[in-house]
């Protein structure tokens, strides 16, 4: 791969995660659905818990719950866990490397806000942390190929 | 165009809307003014709205004042905004669509942190939402031609 | 320079910048002295003071505090200063500027979160400014020069 190719694909991969993040915020799952491979595997085991915090006993049972094999089963949990809310999802500088022609990693930190029902004992949940992800590059178009977010902290806001 | 082309232009397109972000924050309304075509037109109808509130009886009416024409309406209106206020702008990753050799679009996600003047009832306003904006090559700079704000959230932070 | 060697230089400046914030929030100390030059200057003196605020009386003499010549001084304060804390850095749209084969500055918006630990009569510290930087490409590897901090607001959360 020549510097312009390297160049191209990070930019590339710089718009995918700019899609991911707006489909989740407007709720347009058929733009999230685009955004992954069809075999992807999704890791949020961590996506709702403080480091800082022990996980409530039984958490580790449930912890399969958050691992998600397949665009159709991702799609599903997280449209099926942003509806109820309001999501405002952001993306930082990213750390993007090309591994191949049609392979690349990132870790990028994020930030999301999300503004529960008016009746929930929590308000608001404030989560600050990193996506660990690699990409494919499938019939022209890159993909989110794993994805595993890990947390910096995550904050509630009581209701 | 070629791929090259197109990098330089995306480049090109960052480096301006950083520019816009810094210019209203450091209240540089000449680095402001200098963003924009002169014929630029700016929508900023729903910049203080949240979505999921109704907007007061009589807002309609009121609707133009936030439509813009020109550069010299919009500084004006940007600049009149802004200064009373403290005002932080943070811009994330953006959708650019390089459309010809001078033209281009984009979907920015972005967020605003007014704080207000120490007697006021609400003491900040965070807001979410997209740019959606096109740009113009204009003597060799890019520049804002059209921009609308749209939000996924206005929350108020009583005094 | 051509100007896909220049597309390069920046593409690897918001490489290393995505590292500098990346090691920061998890106490990577190698990794942080690894984004610096062995001669770099840092300049954190305006780092924790909202600038609405006059600073407290005796500001002025401890100012040197905040002034850090070379690596190994940024790294042993950077880390006494964070080891206590949680902190979150944000990067926003940079405008970085290539002036030489190995040399480069930028204006960087970012935000800082720092969480204190839980017996502090702050909280929280949430901060939002600009870091003015320079960089130079020293064996092929582009490291922060210079680094001073300004700020638009700080804002103490009580405990």
């Amino acid at each position: 791969m020549t510097a312009l190719d390297d160049l191209l694909a990070t930019e590339a991969i710089r718009l995918l995660k700019a899609r991911y993040f707006r489909a989740m915020d407007t709720k347009d799952w058929n733009l999230l659905a685009d955004v992954f491979c069809e075999d992807a595997f999704c890791d949020y085991t961590q996506a709702m818990t403080d480091p800082a915090t022990p996980p409530p006993s039984g958490a580790a049972q449930a912890e399969g719950e958050h691992l998600l094999q397949g665009r159709a089963a991702i799609i599903a949990y997280i449209s099926a866990g942003l509806t109820p809310l309001r999501s405002v999802h952001q993306g930082f500088m990213p750390e993007i490397t090309v591994t191949g022609p049609d392979t690349a990693s990132a870790i990028w930190p994020m930030a999301d806000r999300l503004t529960l029902p008016p009746d929930s004992p929590v308000a608001e949940i404030h989560g600050y942390g990193h996506y660990h992800e690699t990409y494919r590059k499938v019939a022209g178009q890159w993909k989110i190929a794993t994805l595993r977010l890990t947390r910096l902290r995550v904050a509630h806001v009581p209701g």
